[in-house]
């Protein structure tokens, strides 16, 4: 069992296992915001804390296949267009500047060997980081489970999402 | 006392009490933010768990009534002709492209029965979610209690959202 | 000792010293929202609470000093350019429409003598508010502690971050 795993290597690190827990919304798709969710996650699992990332709304994105369809008719056509999903595809939150401010991050980051968003997510998987996809905005963005990537461990709702959140010592909406 | 009568509920439902309460910093006024505030709200409220939401900076035009004015000079004025207020006026965090982004979210939340803004601030209230506009934010753009809904719960300030923030086992800033 | 004094003062004021700590992740750069996380962080530390400000991503440009210049090649000068760094350059989130948004703020602060974001940061020292630094953002912006503020009290990484943050009862990410 993965949590008895997790709470058996936190005693062994001395952490109080009422503070073990971390949980944190993905609610934003930009590539600099999700990075820092993931950095968090990482860090976390590092220090032998339990994590899980629950993607909703623009965040659902990460865990799209790339270029994956949305299931509906035209409105959910055009919105993919301007929503492409997938995470090779994120937007950056600022300075977007027509993909100067991404592509010189982008660089700057390659340069520091920095991982993509990709590669975060398989680390994550490695380090037994929870990938949770939010069951309503899969519904609004018409997106299915057969258009997620295999890495999401569960789809779930906000009762879950509190469930989770209530027992957590590090709760972040991001 | 409605504080007894949640923590009541809570303890039927096998809550720990110490364990119970939300505080949600509503500072955006983007609609899907403002959304997946009210979500979480409801869905915690749901749970039986205390929810209080503190609206703040741009977060505080939910509150205000539809079209209203802020009281003050020509700066105020000019700050209310690009900050309109009211819940059915919030813009979208992203991909607005000209109205399109957000037009194409709301049909699709129409077809799916998604409730506006307004009809989850009246589910929130439904709910015994508190609703608090900040006094500061009113001091600055100028509002004035007349200018808000009358779903408010209180005016506060900082001390009064970590007083409950510090008690909360979720805060989020969102 | 700092904690120390800070857990006696909680105690004069009958604050249950395990509900004693507040920190803040600052991952924006935007005036308005750096505004918010020092209102709260004020706020906090005249209840006497203990507070920790985590700069990064864009936030670190808060602690930046102005003008400075990172180290490193054209990409970094041309990152430099669109990122220019220093509380007195922060941009605002949202209705910035060639600055009006900004200046219009701005003078409505001025009116109510809200503080600048310089005189935040002198105020969070005086309250014993510590600022620390994010050392994988210096990496990543080219930026060495000498084109920091003197203000800052520390240099830390995501571990330390996580530890402080577990142990407090109020954790954001703005």
């Amino acid at each position: 069992m993965e949590t008895t795993k997790t709470e058996t290597d936190a005693a062994k690190m001395g952490i109080d296992p009422s503070k073990n827990k971390v949980t944190l919304v993905v609610f934003s798709g930009d590539m600099d915001k999700v990075q820092a969710a993931f950095n968090i996650a990482l860090g976390a699992a590092t220090m032998g804390m339990e994590v899980t990332l629950f993607f909703t709304f623009w965040g659902l994105n990460v865990l799209r296949r790339h270029r994956s369809k949305s299931v509906g008719g035209f409105l959910r056509r055009a919105f993919d267009y301007i929503n492409p999903g997938g995470a090779r595809n994120l937007p950056l939150s600022k300075f977007n500047f027509g993909g100067l401010g991404k592509s010189a991050l982008r660089r700057l980051m390659d340069q520091f060997s920095m991982p993509t968003i990709e590669q975060l997510i398989a680390m994550a998987k490695e380090a037994n980081v929870k990938l949770i996809a939010c069951t309503i905005t899969m519904g609004v963005m018409g997106v299915d489970q057969d258009n997620l990537i295999d890495e999401v461990d569960d789809l779930a709702g906000v009762f879950a999402y509190l469930g989770e959140a209530r027992e957590s010592s590090v709760n972040l909406f991001i």
